[in-house]
């Protein structure tokens, strides 16, 4: 019997208040129940237990490799706010504010072992190959972390090589949760593959839109729209745009977050402008449709009937915020 | 055909050269190889592979959780070294000071999640075990070092808290590497527990006597002394001359590597003349000979024969820098 996808949010939340932390030493494991029950969509568990279930698998048997990959999720929030000096996650303070850097730092490791020990409480008989997708996730998501970082201080980065870093960094973590929950359930070398690229096209079909609504976005939804390019951030608008743009409107895209005679409702206007005129916004928009009908169509090649496939459309289509 | 310890030294030396690690993105990667090849004893490994012997087990089966303990260690290096600030690490820059915090944080963590990913190339009829024995050692070492980061700021630590302490962060790598050696080899339960205890009480025997060797080591041999008493450290010296001080002498010792009118040899005779007074060496000095004294009495009483048990004799003396 199925459980719809609110269910298995349900299910998770469950298993996730069960959780057993120590109580001491207290600065390492409090920031640990302090991140894990911040809230948080729980997309990556969501999306390997959905998977799950389509494929027939067992829930119960599969909680504590959801449980993994959402301690792991959290693990690299605590780790990205050192690096990115960030003050704060979930409109709260984030650990690093709170506890500071050693302390972020050192639950943050905990946690990574703590995912670890969740998942080897899985069956013997798929822990070597859950461990395997699950390690090597872990070292794609480590990597497009530091492409991150290296595009902060490159002039130009090719369209390219973005698009293989948020492929890195933000569908690895996705298409590993996903291949996951398909092995778990015993889905065919062929099915685990399709899910992998269902999976892939989603997550940079969701990362674009990302980039997309940063400067685009709904103010009136509450979301402060422009931070990235304040920021001088490396996203998809921009690196679209620095490939198209003349060497005057080059040098505008560069250094406009830096102008100290503009306010900042100066300096995103003049930055939109540019992706306005070089129409980047309207190409970001034609590769998200490409990447979540790619997403959809692949759903269609898998061997499982259309009703067992229904789940993973209505969560591609929730993520991505659609009705259809 | 069991090996001597410097053939198995030189086996692990041989794995360790043909470890495979990618080559981008090179920020990631490169201080993992710099880490790797940074020398060091090898201890943890070396312990693995000699108790797997002594128990019959074959080598190349268990060599990449032998390679898991070591980069494991390496990992708690590069992030030890972030939290202390620490530049020098066996005598060259350390990760953190040759390319800074973020990169010593995130290749740490591609460590962590490499040492999983060799654990995972042993045998799967085993893995389940020594993967428990390995993540609850490695979160053992993470209290460890919370401890004693919690320590810094404390005035008074207690004898016993410290022995817990240093039996976390420095016993658990070694009981953990040796168990996992005996559990690979197929040792029974109870030769499980009592490595275990032959290695807690040789790694508190061994921090202890660097305790002692920071205040007392031969200069002669180029090492700096005093350091800890410079740093205000907790050190097993420091915290028994406290619980035997008077108020007087308390404040001595709380405050001597605080006062601005000293030089740092007067800093360190002067806590030295209280440590000496207070008959703290020689107090340490017993707890290292009734720890090693208790480690070398467990090995006797292991089911296997007195020739298999020799490596480890041989081990244990080495480590403390005995002759017998």
């Amino acid at each position: 019997m199925a459980h719809s996808n609110h269910e298995i949010l349900q299910l998770f939340e469950s298993a996730l208040a069960q959780m057993n932390t120590p109580e001491e030493p207290e600065l390492l494991y409090s920031p640990i129940i302090y991140s894990m029950s911040g809230g948080g969509k729980r997309l990556r568990p969501v999306l390997l237990l959905i998977t799950l279930e389509a494929f027939g698998g067992n829930i119960d048997e599969a909680m504590p490799a959801a449980m993994a990959v959402e301690i792991f999720h959290n693990f690299t929030l605590l780790h990205d706010d050192i690096m990115d000096n960030a003050d704060v996650r979930r409109g709260k303070p984030s650990v690093y504010a709170k506890w500071g850097g050693n302390v972020a730092l050192l639950s943050g490791d905990a946690m990574l072992i703590t995912a670890y020990k969740h998942l080897n409480r899985i069956s013997a008989s798929v822990l070597p190959r859950v461990m395997n997708i699950f390690s090597e996730m872990a070292l794609e998501v480590c990597e497009g972390q530091q492409y991150d970082m290296d595009f902060e201080s490159m002039e130009k980065v090719s369209v390219v090589d973005y698009m293989q870093m948020i492929e890195r960094k933000t569908s690895a973590l996705l298409s590993g949760s996903a291949m996951i929950g398909a092995t778990m359930a015993g889905a065919s070398d062929d099915d685990v593959k399709k899910i992998y690229r269902f999976a892939t096209e989603l997550g940079l079909a969701f990362q674009l839109q990302d980039d997309v609504l940063d400067s685009y976005g709904d103010e009136s939804l509450g979301k402060k729209i422009g931070g990235d390019i304040l920021e001088g951030k490396q996203t998809f608008l921009m690196v679209q745009a620095m490939s198209r743009a003349d060497a005057a409107q080059r040098e505008v895209l560069r250094t406009t977050h830096l102008a100290e005679e503009l306010t900042n409702e100066q300096k995103i206007a003049k930055v939109k402008a540019l992706y306005d005129a070089l129409d980047v916004k309207h190409i970001a928009e034609q590769q998200i449709e490409l990447r979540f009908e790619r997403a959809l169509n692949i759903l269609d090649t898998l061997s499982i009937d259309s009703e067992r496939v229904a789940p993973l459309v209505e969560f591609a289509r929730n993520l991505m915020g659609r009705k259809k």
